[in-house]
């Protein structure tokens, strides 16, 4: 079990430091995670519009000014360039660089967004008595692009791509009723059983992140997933983007209690 | 599509003039329908306690004085004897009738108790887009006898037994959480997917109600069902019983969004 029990400014401490380069689920638990997009101002108004549209997979929690690094709305020292513990570099849908800090890609145009992630949810589940299989593996989880087309949005259109997690037909229910609760980390699940009808061919084969075991008895409940800009800007081609790494969010100040819709 | 639309004390006089003999599934949109459970007072405290202890498939909404066959909470002029369609008459936990009207069974020591019935929360499926195929077709739901033992209390234990409608995982994942709000009418579903995980053999031999079909891309959904009483008696042989004629439920004034937990 690799859950690690820090505060959310602990966490961005350490990811600073230098200290933590993989994934963050199971970190600084009951805080929030967001997943992140980085884009030229002149793409940033197209992409705010794809959020406001694809609710499910880009629920936005906060949005820089142009040229700022900081988002204090969720967190008074977050950096944006330095708190993440892995970042993908893109150039006209192509990624060039993963790295672990983008201070050298930084520009006075750039705008960021943060948008909810379900690492955040996956305490509130585990309070539930819920195991989630990569969580005690240590792993990140198993993601998928789907067949489902997002909304399209200005310049913005691509597959929807959700996360993958385990777990029997009762915690399934139960797990549902817990994350209808928080839209803004993506809420309820979009799909559970059968891959195929989401256009997944096969579990053992992620898109991104870890193989994560469906067992007997189980079945896989899939979740919108914020990797889904990181589709969409491959099927898109702005010029200049910077997003997290599958798995390395952002740790946000915010309580996952804080955001609950009731 | 079968539903009917009218009040529930202008369905309740159709089935007391004996005009409607079947089931209700569907009858008076919007009202709060109840199984029924009829015993003799010295076995009356033990089922209050079972109620109790398996809020599931029992939600309790009410219960009569001693020898009272009126409910005014749920009606002011419900009286159990003539307001149900169908009604079996069980002796020592053997059904020995079906009636129409139980007025020649009534004696001064039955009490009878009102449990939320799914068909209460059909409308507001309906309402959110989700068909279900008993109603379209006119039939009664498929209701089953399951491996799962309620929690015994005082004389009374058996299985619970639930009722099924087949929908897609996108379905589903809606239901659960409309369903969710309404815990007196049974709530969330209790399983969804493989029957035999819950000890059904076969979907297509339901042990009450009718056979529904589970089309490609659906999956059978359950809902723990106040008929589970009935199966109860037949393994807890109380001397004297009567209970509603599964699907044949008492329709009560209660409005489903009025007893909604938000």
């Amino acid at each position: 079990m690799s859950t690690i029990t820090t505060t959310a400014r602990e966490a961005r401490r350490d990811i600073r430091a230098g200290d933590i380069k993989g994934q963050t689920s199971g970190m600084a638990s009951g805080f929030v995670q967001a997943n992140l997009v980085i884009l030229p101002k002149d793409w940033a108004d197209d992409f705010l519009a794809f959020c406001h549209f694809n609710p499910k997979p880009c629920p936005l929690l906060g949005m820089t000014q142009p040229g700022s690094p900081t988002l204090p709305i969720l967190g008074e020292d977050i950096d944006l360039r330095t708190d993440l513990p892995g970042y993908y570099v893109w150039e006209n849908g192509v990624r060039v660089d993963h790295a672990h800090d983008i201070s050298s890609y930084w520009r006075d145009d750039l705008v960021g967004f943060a948008i909810g992630c379900s690492f955040s949810f996956e305490h509130a589940l585990m309070d539930a008595g819920i195991r989630l299989r990569h969580i005690e593996e240590g792993k990140n989880v198993a993601i998928f692009r789907t067949n489902i087309e997002c909304s399209p949005a200005g310049r913005f259109c691509g597959p929807l791509v959700v996360s993958m997690r385990s777990m029997t037909p009762t915690d399934a229910i139960r797990a549902i009723q817990i994350c209808s609760r928080f839209p803004n980390v993506h809420g309820a699940p979009i799909h559970f059983g059968d891959p195929e009808a989401i256009g997944i061919a096969d579990l053992n084969t992620p898109d991104y992140g870890d193989v994560v075991e469906v067992q007997a008895g189980e079945v896989p409940v899939f979740w919108a997933c914020g990797v889904t800009p990181q589709a969409v800007v491959q099927a898109s081609n702005p010029p200049f983007c910077i997003t997290h790494a599958p798995g390395s969010m952002l740790i946000t100040d915010l309580r996952i209690h804080e955001v609950s819709l009731f």
